[in-house]
């Protein structure tokens, strides 16, 4: 495979994107969808008739999705510590990557979102205000949350509030991923799950979360190394959620590094920010490789490179280069279809039945198409059918 | 004067309200001043450009005024415990208020505001819950939150925070109030604010805003009721705020009831549910009595037979007779003034400003038009230039 760019444009993004904010004050437009020019219309929208909506929710709790434009909102919380490619930039800096999100499910998924950046790295204090506001929303997408926090974060407001939680980094990502996947096997011609086996490079959110769909699909073999190596049950320095990772993952109990996963591996996921693999590290794997080159913005593995070295299928998180593995073909399928059924949680299932329609979606999965293009029509609609169809309600 | 209503069309609002809310799915629209229709513009609304905004952010945290909408947001944060005539609904219940209050922010300031409702009721946690989101706006705009708690909390984020703090039911209140008054002294050839006698029914989030504004501005005899009759030094059953109130209020330390403040007195200012008044307690006023009877839906003084009692101007909350102390003739323009001067609180002296503009713009005040209608023309650009001139930042 040849994985020549996509587009060519060199353009400044960065420098180009700071004229633009500048120019619209921003991303969000938050407008009326009723008329106020006249005492009539005053007196519908607000005083006296307003007390006519707010009774009818006081009585029935549940008219709220159809009253109020917060009942089918989603917030979009951060706290800046893990952004982008940017690292801990604090809650204001990471606004314009929440207004973007915003906009992305707004024109992607139709629905109202608003971003709210929190003044404090707290578990404590995250999840206790996320619960203070949270009469404000229909549900909850946690972004950029930096690892370990994210997984605490995540677990207690799941169990705390009847509305869906949805940590994107971690879960949209992991379902891009196991539909890309199951794409790149049918490629390579590898059939059975449970013969493949599979590195994940990284156990920030997003390689806990890879690792932990992929298993529950039927995936049998996996490691998952981090910046010291293979996770094992020898190490004495795993955290909680590495020691979770190893009751499901390395059951030959290896030890070492990276490169000794790699051996006679068939598929490398690097979520990493390190680790620049080159020929020899490629060399190790078995024939045919599978490479998910995710860091950004450059990939574990040269994409100008990538076939002379032998990879069969290379996906990066890049919209220049074929297979991007983008969450925005994820998220706003999740939040629709888990508020078409009245979902009260994102459950694995709804996860990985969007995973399996995202990759049906590809009726001949070829090296350079694994998993639909984020402009493709339908692919919200998809996702959301199959997440409706096992949402859960408390 | 004879106060008869201006619309006499007997709409069932509040019926009517339920199918308008129903039919939009609530009120508020957010939506991206942003395309983002291809790869090239998902690259500069979202990844990789948005790092640009977000890095320029990082560096000098004034652009945020500038690069996000946020920046030029209000929060618009209740706790659902006063709302309306309807007293402590709770959050969810108070969120078509919110919106509608959004709402008018957009129509009547063009400002874009996001509406939180809070889980609970409690000063220390909805202190820290607002401190917690408060990067997220350039603004917060407190609403329907009781008394005495809404003072605690008012104080202490204008405080802790360098972004406005203003609680609309009491300050907006106020400023229409003495806007309002300065003209109803005209009409009735009052001139020396010192020599008015007024008695404010009520010492709830109005009534003690109301009051404090009213004697910065010049007023020296003030007498405050509550449920308990007037407040005064002999009361051992006052709170804090109540107190504080006595510093400033009844000099000649009456002690009674509203009947016995009433005495003698040229102003009444109702903000309260009860006491409906008649003729005999409005005869014990002096000649040509002012009342601003804003209880809702039922003012303290029946607006048919006010004139008969001997009235000579009236006004209240309703926008069905003349001279509605409405607060969207102040709120738009406060914020808007603020964001203009990037004041980084609401002060008295801009709120005395808000007001002197206010009242100078009905060119000769008459008994039935002692304050602008909200539908007049420039009302929010004379408040925000008001505002803007006596403008504080930290």
């Amino acid at each position: 495979m040849k994985a020549t760019r996509t587009t060519n444009k060199k353009t400044n993004y960065q420098k180009d994107s700071i004229v633009l904010h500048k120019k619209h004050g921003g991303k969000l437009e938050i407008s009326s969808r009723v008329r106020v020019t006249n005492k009539e219309e005053l007196s519908l929208a607000y005083s006296p008739g307003v007390a006519g909506p707010c009774l009818e929710i006081r009585k029935k709790p549940d008219k709220y999705r159809t009253l109020t434009s917060a009942g089918t909102t989603v917030a979009i919380i951060s706290d800046g510590s893990a952004v982008l490619g940017l690292g801990n930039i604090g809650a204001k800096a990471s606004m314009p990557v929440m207004e973007g999100k915003a906009v992305l499910m707004k024109e992607f998924a139709g629905l109202n979102s608003l971003p709210i950046v929190l003044d404090s790295q707290d578990t404590d204090e995250i999840v206790q205000t996320i619960k203070m506001i949270a009469p404000s929303f229909a549900a909850i997408n946690l972004e950029d949350i930096s690892a370990p926090r994210c997984f605490e974060i995540e677990e207690r407001l799941t169990k705390e509030l009847s509305i869906p939680v949805f940590h994107d980094d971690q879960h949209g990502t992991a379902v891009v991923v196991l539909a890309g996947l199951i794409n790149a096997l049918k490629v390579t011609g590898r059939k059975k799950a449970s013969e493949v086996r599979i590195v994940i490079n990284g156990a920030g959110a997003a390689g806990v979360a890879i690792t932990n769909l992929l298993s529950l699909y039927g995936f049998e073999q996996i490691v998952v190394c981090d910046s010291k190596g293979i996770i094992s049950g020898k190490r004495t320095d795993l955290n909680y959620t590495k020691k979770a990772l190893v009751k499901i993952t390395n059951k030959q109990n290896m030890h070492g590094e990276l490169i000794d996963a790699l051996n006679d591996s068939d598929v490398l996921i690097g979520v990493s920010q390190a680790n620049l693999l080159g020929a020899e590290e490629i060399a190790v794997m078995r024939e045919n490789p599978i490479v998910f080159g995710l860091a950004n913005p450059n990939p574990e593995v040269d994409p100008e490179r990538a076939a002379d070295y032998g990879v069969a299928v290379l996906a990066t998180g890049r919209s220049d280069y074929p297979n991007q593995i983008n969450n925005v073909l994820v998220f706003p399928g999740i939040f629709k279809g888990a508020f078409s059924s009245k979902a009260t949680q994102i459950t694995d299932d709804m996860k990985l039945a969007a995973a399996k329609a995202l990759a049906k979606m590809v009726a001949k999965p070829t090296a350079r198409k694994i998993v639909p293009g984020p402009f493709e029509k339908g692919v919200v609609d998809v996702v959301a059918k199959a997440v409706a169809k096992y949402a859960k309600k408390k």
